[in-house]
């Protein structure tokens, strides 16, 4: 199947089957294995798999969360940019490559954001322009003392906050928030004051995969009076996203989990059109000048969002990101909502089935709405737990103290994936 | 020819064959390409050019000081990333991708800088490095109030020192030097005090190919209690440098001009080891974290040059980087310095015989030591010029105002490569 799937996202009904009980491991096996063959064979994007290099099928791949895998579209791509291009065209190829980070910037801003045009540009990585949008945002309130951050944020993004912090003499306030469930709708407005220059949050947490509420959250941090910049790694490519409808000022994120962008791809960088010309960027290069090969005296930024590139963009990785965002937009994000929801509840009906009498508990929201498309186990063992799967072929990955995080990005993962996944565990706990 | 070059390295006598006049063009163009021909055929790196891809013949490319060529080693090193690591190992790869930058830093630090162990890695772009490394070494003086900088930088310097003056409320001091021979000995040495902070130079310039005095100029930096700053993005491949013998502080450069390590490769960056413990990156990534997967919950650097390491790095682009490193490291950098002067002297002795006649004038310096692996020539319709050239076949670059750059990376360029660009000159200006 290719095509555009909106519209044939009926999820498939689960439990339909046999249930298997862990009082009867012989039938549970074939009655899981049944189950899941029949959620496959109903997937309305069954089809895409084949688009990805598989070179082990018999590999359980749950971590296309830290790396995609591989589009068959990149390898030709990628042999034509070296090749062709830089072999052949050399410097001449220049005049088509000038655009690129902001074309395939357009690329995921329009069809993966809700982002309207010149918002979104691709460049540096996620931890380069979440500095970038910060400081510009700082500067943009100096009269203001403090920064509101997630306690369980991912590490790069505090890291990169308590830097900007101190050289201003800022204070962080971390929000605690709940491990599992992630931020309670109260907690910002309960910590939130004039103080406030910025919040930064991820809409989707790298451990345990809630989703934050973006319109609410953005609302209370506007309330204050805050600029609000949101880490969208863990969610594009897996959820919708609407940062115009949302009224977000600022957004970065990661192209190499669910956008299938390559290891270490460039990240990708969003700034609300009413807001750019009041933020500029504190690092000033040539890609962002206005008449770039005038070499001219002086800084002049360009307009829109392209004022934001800084060094020259690497080629490779942008032309491998944009066939992961073009495949992203083929199936269409709202069938990839569907079917990444349907994968973790089917990962947390085994859970709850096979994985719990063996003292796993469930590191992710249980309401499918607030869970994006992965699903942390929690076990006191989970770091041995994670290692043990990886040498049978089952890759999920640890994140501290205790969770194993199977990441199910939707155009890859099949059911059966899960389903021999928590086979393995419950082998291994047994 | 393989195998390390030092040694084999007597440069070939220029003018040994006859000279063609201006007055008699039909012999000239048999006489200077057997000039070029006899100097290609004693060239003792000329085996390396059936290394890298050369799909047009004909084609007369003059500026890999743009755009490198393409190293067949890294087509097929490319195809093993992204088949096999990328596409087979998937997330696993990270167990050997994850030192990669600082050991491909190692192998461009002690092969190519001067370094000393553990004082380079490869990361970010040129801009974001000289940001990272100028930001704190202006953190590392913050009594004083000047940065001390050319008038006739590459421009993404001078843009990014501009952005970080005025954030921080400093001067810069500019130095006018010479467009053709660069900067007098005095010059800095009469600006400099000690309100100076931080000293920002390219060891060659980009326009004219002027080299600077790489260990003078320092000394008169740390005579003031400045820092120093150099950008050896034009510089290295080409020329030998001695970072940690001339007692250089800081250094950035670019891989994809005499390094061949693609487009917008990612940039080395170097901290002389003394200096490490004093010195702070203002982007604290998760990649400079000491314990970078126990995620903790404060910023504790790496010891080393890899606390200046700060997103995910893009490994497509950093394989690449590493052959062409390889290579470089292979032929050695004396004997690509003695071919380098040797292909420039000859560019020179031809605009002396062909060009100046024709209006033309010299925009490097004549003495070959004070000169990188290029040569300008400098006409008042350069802008169009170089266009015709191009149309023809023939791929030199402008730069403003006046300036046609041959480039002429010793590994790739060939001697009739220099002859048919001069030919094809003379030819549109007659």
């Amino acid at each position: 199947m290719t095509g555009n799937c909106v519209g044939e996202t009926e999820r498939p009904e689960l439990g339909a089957t046999r249930r298997a009980t862990a009082e009867d491991p012989e039938s549970m096996d074939v009655a899981l294995r049944s189950r899941a063959e029949a959620l496959d064979a109903t997937d309305p994007l069954r089809a895409f798999r084949d688009r990805f290099v598989i070179d082990d099928p018999d590999l359980v791949y749950l971590d296309g969360n830290s790396l995609g895998r591989l589009p068959k579209a990149t390898v030709q791509r990628l042999s034509l940019l070296i090749r062709d291009e830089w072999g052949g065209e050399l410097v001449r190829a220049w005049d088509h490559w000038l655009d690129e980070p902001a074309r395939i910037g357009e690329l995921i801003g329009l069809n993966l954001l809700g982002a309207r045009p010149d918002e979104t540009i691709v460049s540096d990585s996620t931890t380069v322009n979440l500095y970038k949008l910060a400081a510009a945002a700082l500067d943009a309130r100096p009269a203001r003392t403090t920064i509101v951050a997630a306690a369980d944020e991912f590490p790069t993004d505090r890291y990169v906050l308590e830097g900007l912090a101190e050289s201003r003499g800022l204070t962080i306030r971390w929000l605690t928030g709940d491990a599992v469930e992630g931020l309670p709708p109260g907690e910002l407005a309960a910590v939130i004051d004039e103080s406030v220059a910025l919040v930064v949050l991820s809409l989707v947490n790298y451990r345990s995969g809630s989703v934050a509420d973006l319109p609410a959250v953005t609302a209370r941090a506007h309330d204050a009076g805050a600029l609000i910049l949101w880490d969208l790694s863990h969610a594009v490519g897996a959820t919708p996203i609407e940062l115009e409808a949302g009224g977000a000022d600022l957004a970065v994120g990661c192209t190499y989990k669910y956008l299938n962008g390559g290891p270490g791809a460039p990240a990708f960088l969003y700034v609300r059109q009413s807001l750019q010309p009041e933020l500029r960027t504190p690092i000033q290069g040539w890609f962002g000048q206005r008449d770039q090969f005038a070499m001219g005296p002086r800084y002049d930024p360009r307009p829109g969002i392209r004022a934001w590139l800084a060094g020259t963009p690497g080629m490779l990785a942008l032309a491998a990101v944009e066939e992961g965002v073009k495949l992203t937009a083929e199936a269409g994000i709202e069938a990839i909502r569907a079917k990444g929801m349907t994968l973790t509840e089917f990962a947390i009906e085994l859970l709850d089935e096979r994985l719990s009498p063996l003292g796993c508990t469930l590191g992710s929201p249980r309401d499918p709405a607030r869970r994006g498309a992965q699903v942390s186990f929690r076990h006191p063992d989970a770091r041995r737990l994670t290692a043990e799967l990886i040498a049978r072929g089952v890759v999920p990955d640890f994140r501290e103290p205790d969770s194993i995080r199977f990441g199910l990005p939707p155009l890859t993962t099949r059911f059966a994936d899960v389903a021999a996944g928590v086979d393995a565990m419950a082998e291994l706990l047994a």
